[in-house]
């Protein structure tokens, strides 16, 4: 029988999860079982939950004293029947943590598709091989900039902040995630604005950087709005999946007249997943679910900022948007925030090459400006393939960004 | 100058909220500030975000027990100019707690919106009264009951329990939010088939009882579908919001084709709302925010069932989509879960004259099936307004619900 299995972590004072997970299979499923007649039983098989599995865990003295009692903690998992809702996230959410979400500490930890429910998900259009065929770049992560303090300014301040980014050598550069549609700065005109200067910089150094535009707005406007800005040529799209939801993502994937890459921003989804008793694990949220809707790239705190998330959480969401799955291309997983030229060599070896390197203050803080960040950070990303310690190297925007931020020793 | 002010609690173990403040307030608006040119600084005055207070709390030992580090409590406000940003929720969820969300522990408490940033807001297009003029009921609470166990059920199953739940009386059905579209009870069936058996129940008895049908799907097929069953002549919308984003349920409402009241289930939102340190408030997410889009009526826990909700948290939605406010129609509060005819005094001590009773097993687990646990919710009501003791009433399904599930003494 086809199905999702969900699992959760539980903490409950009673602490009986036997009967908590069975209330769960049935109570979000057929109702109710035991005292129905057999005929009904027959009939409604095929929608019944079942208790896939039950793992206790330790307690915790940190917990009991938070929660104020003792507290039993479990990994429970259920299988939900794929006859019981249709192929859509939001139906799957509303099945396995729509009630239950309220229903005491329970925390969404993953869910396991069938290869059936996995083929109604698109997985990323163009994933880490589309990017680096755009790109011809296959061999070393890419690096990534953020535009910097662009509210409230011109397209002529724009402009010219994109092309000191392109000119230091990134391969990527992503909008603010919090510039909108804004008379200044519209969203078409950075489109059109934005290619100019990078085929400018690419007929002077033969360099490619791709720009990912923010794509704002209403839900409902928003495909036709993507659609325009691939007729505008725009290389990529910047999306705030969680202020909107996963369900809109995948219909940008999924629809042909868009065409471009999709790259989640993490936005809002602190919401969701920083409780150890509540919401979404990251693996599952920013992780497996982006890719499965589709989304190239996934961004995400790095473990190293002042906006920090766990080195655990950073390394499930990077196995999830990159280990074989179904037939799905792999996310690029993006650890962003914090980040500067010397700890490049510590995210090769947390991420690997198939990562991106994204900075703002880390490439617009360089002494020399963002084209200098640029440049220390494609020094720093060769260098370390080249395992060359980065003090080691004579390339000035690398030494000189050492000398300000300092390189980081790796650990792990 | 126009803004909407967040609200944030925050827990931090350096305590230092007057930087962490001025952090937020220009680190989500302009970026920087005092090192920038005179010049700078004029241009970008009305985009640049202000401290508006901040409240610190005392510190708590339950807290700094489980974070393992004595942690400092504030309440800060920060205005946020709506220069910014468009009149859009995402943006406005990006804005304010974007990034923010991801930073540490900060929970978004509530956000207060200029007289201009409610403009761009519809409310509800029926609200309380809209739907009392409809039923014709403008004195009591409404009473509402759910289909039960529905999953792997045909239309005959279906129907005759919405007959029998209208029989005793309920004047809002709704569908159970994990039923999908489904070949045995697909969606137009249940609003044309539903309609016969309630239009029939009216001839019959007098009774008019709404039947608020699940809107389920695709994210970019809802309206369509909504328009669809508007034009079959559905009564109301049963939506899971935070399955899809509430910029979806807004453009639902802002549908003049559409044009049916909007119910708004609480599915999903606990990954959102409870914990202490992170997410929304219930107040703001299930209160104020559902209001301003548009929902006629906001779904909760109530406070005293298996899946319950503080009693604190239940009167701040209560509050939020009842007091005036804008020229925004009111919302039906709904609190829901683990209700039975003893407990109607006590919710309509806690929540009013308007709001909505609902129950699921209460209605359905009545000895005498859903016709009485009807029966015995109205006989309820009208002993409550008439100041009368439930165990004194003479009605028979009243006292069959009091003798299985007991009276509760109203506290508070
Ligand atoms: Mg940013
Ligand atoms: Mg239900």
């Amino acid at each position: 029988m086809s199905e999702i299995v969900a699992s959760y972590l539980l903490h409950d004072e009673k602490g009986n999860f036997e009967k908590k997970a069975e209330g769960i299979a049935l109570g979000l499923t057929v109702g109710s079982w035991t005292n129905l007649p057999q005929l009904e039983q027959e009939q409604l098989r095929k929608h019944k939950g079942r208790v896939v599995d039950i793992t206790p865990l330790e307690d915790c003295d940190r917990v009991n004293n938070y929660l104020e009692q003792t507290t039993k903690q479990a990994i429970v998992k259920i299988g939900y029947p794929l006859s019981n809702y249709t192929n859509d996230l939001p139906a799957i959410l509303v099945t396995v943590f729509g009630k239950l979400s309220l229903d005491g500490k329970v925390k969404l930890l993953d869910l396991e598709f069938s290869q059936e429910a996995l083929a109604a998900f698109p997985g990323p259009r163009f994933g880490i091989e589309g990017i680096r065929e755009k790109l011809k770049v296959y061999d070393r992560p890419l690096v990534m900039s953020i535009f910097k303090g662009v509210i409230g300014r011109d397209m002529d301040y724009l402009t010219e902040q994109l092309r000191a980014q392109a000119l230091g050598g990134v391969d990527l550069v992503k909008d603010d995630e919090i510039l909108f549609d804004n008379e200044l700065t519209p969203f078409e005109k950075r489109i059109t604005e934005g290619k100019k200067v990078l085929d400018e910089v690419y007929k002077e150094m033969g360099h490619r950087t791709l720009y990912a535009v923010n794509l704002t707005g209403r839900t409902f406007d928003l495909k036709e709005k993507a659609r325009k800005a691939a007729e505008l040529g725009a290389d990529a799209l910047l999306f705030n999946v969680f202020a909107y939801g996963l369900d809109v993502l995948q219909a940008l994937r999924e629809d042909d007249d868009v065409n471009l890459p999709i790259m989640a921003h993490p936005a809002v989804s602190g919401a969701l997943t920083p409780s150890e008793f509540h919401g979404f694990s990251n693996s599952l949220l920013l992780g497996k679910l982006l890719r499965l809707v589709g989304a190239d790239f996934s961004l995400f705190p790095s473990p190293y900022g002042s906006v920090a998330m766990p080195l655990e959480d950073t390394a499930g969401i990077t196995y999830e948007v990159t280990r074989p799955l179904h037939t799905y291309k792999q996310t690029f997983p993006v650890p962003s925030a914090g980040i500067h030229p010397g700890m490049v060599p510590q995210l090769i070896s947390d991420f690997g090459v198939d990562s991106i390197i994204n900075a703002g203050g880390g490439v617009h803080g360089h002494p020399d400006g963002a084209v200098g960040g640029g440049k220390a950070f494609r020094a720093a990303v060769d260098a370390t393939l080249a395992g060359q310690p980065l003090e080691d190297t004579n390339d000035e925007a690398l030494q000189k960004a050492l000398e300000l931020w300092g390189a980081v020793k790796v650990k792990g």
